[in-house]
């Protein structure tokens, strides 16, 4: 299956204050590769991304339990891509789903972030990775420790740079401390979850960091809140199906996490949207993900995909980006009611 | 042989500033395995402890001439536990015992520790040690070269931290001075004998080391006086067999270090704990262990056990520290007259 | 075939501030091995390089998208020189022809310098290079991130000693400023293009860095300007041949990039060469490399020879130097009246 | 062949401010094995030596060019003495012999440091060395650079601690001070001429260096100043045979160097000693080797052996310098009259 021929581009970013790029939409094996998605439907998403030029493939050891890493692993392999064609990424911390005891599997200990990249590249069948992130803050670890264990990874060449994910600001800024004490290399992008619906960390609290040198990289996750923003859930749970079957989890989940109000306040919010994706000509999926490449700080959005047309159909969000004028983002600004002031005073 | 159903859950403690934790209880070749515990003895003692939680073993290169991390290194890739699981240690220092010669076999060299640290990796079959330490302080060597050859060890991935034992604090002052100094990583952790009837190192000599940051992590060992705790010699020393003759040796080996007035000293003490844990209804080796656990600097209590049921009567330990009030712990500390002051006077 | 027993002896220079000494002329692999000359062509002019003394061949990923590499690899291997007897280079930056999508395979990213090492080596059949060059700056990498993959190289022994090529001053003391900071190496020597006809890079730009401790180390290429300076244009472009198609390739190139009168310009003024060419009794290639030659920060002038008798007529120009007495040098600037000043003023 | 029974104890000693010991007399390949001493000879001399305890055998890459490196690592593999109960040495400088070409096979380069490494130990068959030596200085290569590289031998496990020979003061002095600078490990010991009738590097120029902490080290050769210290010479060469004309060759080469006087000078001082050594019962080689042994600066002498019998010789020295009481002491200088002054006073 070849891709449309009328697909935009594909835009590469620079990842922070590196030289390397990535493609501004990145593929993400997470809840999909591995899990619900097959191996040969992991293969065609793959190819599919790779064909329409993604170079930017995001992984994490604790994905459907290491199977993403190995499905995706195995993908690179079968197409015989070239290694420096890819950017490959995985994370550490949530390592115990693999070993039989939970103690020392999980959060950024030395033992665990080299123990753990051991065996994230022996499922990726792979030499190194180019990005490892730190899947979460750990505050029971020392940031010495951590940040000292991810430069040894990149000094035995089994990492080329290194961020986190989820931290907080005052944990990137402590490991830069750290970095810059020993002369040691600091983190060097961070990927929080960021969206139409959680817009908070992305442009308030790491607003300072992103803003001023030296620049911190952002690859976010979640751009359709798991589905929210697509507007799928308007009409209520989708029929029976396997893969209603997984939503349907998620949104009890969501509702045990959050209430059932906070859920249907979300898909109002994301009802009032309509108009202007229909205006646009494009999919409220399609406006979600083009939202979050608006902002000039996202080096790339991770998206997930089920089939090469999803595939397709994230990178037109490519095109339509271009189309948000600061007219039609305020008219969203609105709608959503959840604009963080751009600096945040003291009093 | 499964565990006892009504055993205490084992507890981990962080080791000292780092990320890594340790089962309270672990379990030590020392005076055992590879000595008077024989092959099948050792895998069926590291198996129970393997099996209640116990995620820490301790070697050394010297613990039966290298017998010891021979053995333990067989039971681990016998039972095919998972590398993460495990926190393993051993000790450089004692080398000499395995070489025809002494002079650079023994001592904290450049050469002794990466000598030392090959042949204990090829004895214990691994790639790495969690731990590795220093096994008693080496005035001769300047602290320069000792910080910088476990380092070294650590840089090329054969150690993942390094610490000391029975060093005294100024040499553990000296060592992270110049690891400050040089941007190296500092020792982690001290391996003192700690009791109830050798209680001045711990809770005086390092104590300052312990309550300030970077604070030092403990694992301890020789929890039982090599059991003169467990009160077994209140009425002389036991019938004559291969394992009391193990004793023998090691009381007349106490006599010539020590005096026999000491012991007898010693014994007429331990005698006066017996009405305590008979009180809490555990064996006085029981409350012995227990009593070393609920000093919360101690990260670990290396233990010793011949068979299997020691190993769970251990673990006892843990129910049992919690219930050492602090009128419990004040009527021992009357019976025991050797408590140190906590902080140490200068006039 | 042997060389003319009349050649003058190599003479060997030391490379700016280092141990390493190169022969002062050296071979290059640009435009010529893997390209229009072919594999026995290769063989035979470096063989004849090497009988002369040249112990310095010069490479990069680029030139001739990676056969250039391969080539001379294979020259090394067959005739099976020593490896201290060689001094092999190798550039990074265009690594892009080698694979099939672009964005990371260009420029001086972590991943591209680690990438591309590895790639050159493979294809060089080496475990690694005496010298490795940044081949051109790259601004959109942050500083710091190249000089640490430089001395990653070095570090794991992939090269001995790094620099750049075609870098402005100020990039030059800025990767110097990131060595320091870092206490890392910084760049050794730079490779310009040097000849009578450009001149202000190595005469002026670069002047302040040679001139001042620690003094840049200088390899310089294209001596005769592609061939302007031997005087084979002046009458006229040479008869159809496969050869003089490459420089009609070539000239035609020229006229695009600079407009036809330039070219005619430097072909008149190098006509005016040719009376101190005959007085000397050389040719004017000769005369044109010994003018690189006499200047004595150059290390080593790169040449290309398509044959043997072009690698020994080069060497001439090592005896041919010596005869460039202030006076010729007089004349000549004065017929160039390119000299760049000394000293730059400022008003 | 056992050595004798009434011999000395070999006596270990420190090697400088670092933790290793080296046996205060050691075995040198200079001028002996892989030369004048067959293959079973050095076999027969190098057990010779490990019998009586010595642990360090010296080499150089230049040494019977390479052939000296051969046989002694022969010798270990043949004799399967523990690598730990071994002190082994070579030393980097003087390459050329074993290459076609000269200039980069020469030196303190990081070229040649990291090709000659790599040379000696494939030579000796080993992993690595625990001492290497810098041979010369090289002037014309940066401390810094020099410095660096034999570090990066340290950090890649192919040496244990480096030093010079031959080495001034003020060479010394600027190595440890770029060892400081850049955090990295300083040169360990020296390796100068050191006898009776050479006292002025020991003595005087090194002495700041050596009195002062980190207090330098100090291996010495050629005690016997390359036989005349034996009085062998006192009635004029010795009759001929394939030995005498080592000899020869040695005297007329030194003739030429310092002129027949000096050398006539010499044997007649060296004949005044004679007296003091029938005192003692003592050969007059054993004197001049036991008065360097005198020196507490001296880590090690190095002593040349063409038979078991003059190691065992030489192991007398151990004996009689504790009997060089400051009478005697006074007594030899008297005759040597080249006691350089303590303290170098400057007006």
């Amino acid at each position: 299956m070849s891709p449309p021929t009328d697909l935009p581009e594909m835009e590469y970013r620079f990842l922070g204050r590196s030289g390397l790029q990535v493609s501004a939409i990145s593929l993400g094996g997470w809840l999909t590769y591995g899990g619900h998605v097959d191996r040969e439907g992991t293969f065609a998403c793959m190819k599919a991304a790779y064909d329409v030029g993604v170079n930017f493939f995001d992984c994490a050891e604790v994905y459907a339990k290491g199977e993403s890493e190995k499905v995706m692993g195995e993908a690179i392999k079968k197409f015989g891509w070239q290694r420096n064609d890819l950017v490959i990424s995985t994370k550490i911390y949530w390592g115990s789903a693999f070993s039989t005891r939970l103690v020392n599997n999980i959060g950024l200990s030395r033992k665990h972030i080299i123990e753990g990249m051991n065996q994230s590249l022996e499922r990726l069948q792979l030499d190194y990775v180019d990005l490892i992130y730190a899947h979460r803050p750990d505050r029971n670890t020392p940031m010495e420790e951590t940040v000292r264990a991810f430069n040894h990874l990149i000094d035995i060449g089994k990492a080329l740079y290194w961020g986190t994910s989820e931290w907080d600001a005052d944990e990137i800024a402590e490991a830069r401390h750290y970095a810059d004490k020993l002369n040691l290399i600091g983190p060097l992008m961070e990927q929080p979850r960021y969206n139409m619906l959680e817009r908070l960390r992305v442009e308030s609290t790491l607003a300072h960091l992103l803003r001023t040198p030296p620049s911190l990289g952002l690859t976010v996750f979640s751009p359709l809140r798991q589905g929210i923003l697509s507007g799928k859930y308007k009409s209520g749970i989708p029929p029976d199906s396997r893969f209603a079957q997984t939503q349907l989890e998620f949104i009890s989940g969501f509702w045990k996490r959050t209430g059932k109000e906070e859920f249907q306040e979300m898909v109002d919010t994301v009802s009032k949207l309509e108009p202007i994706a229909e205006r646009l000509g494009v999919k409220q999926s399609v406006l979600a993900l083009a939202w979050v490449l608006a902002n000039k700080h996202v080096s790339s959005a991770i998206t997930g995909a089920s089939s090469p047309e999803q595939v397709y159909e994230n990178v037109e969000a490519l095109r339509v980006y271009k189309l948000l004028t600061e007219e039609v983002m305020g008219e969203i600004d609105d709608i959503l009611g959840n604009k963080p002031p751009a600096v945040v005073m003291r009093f």
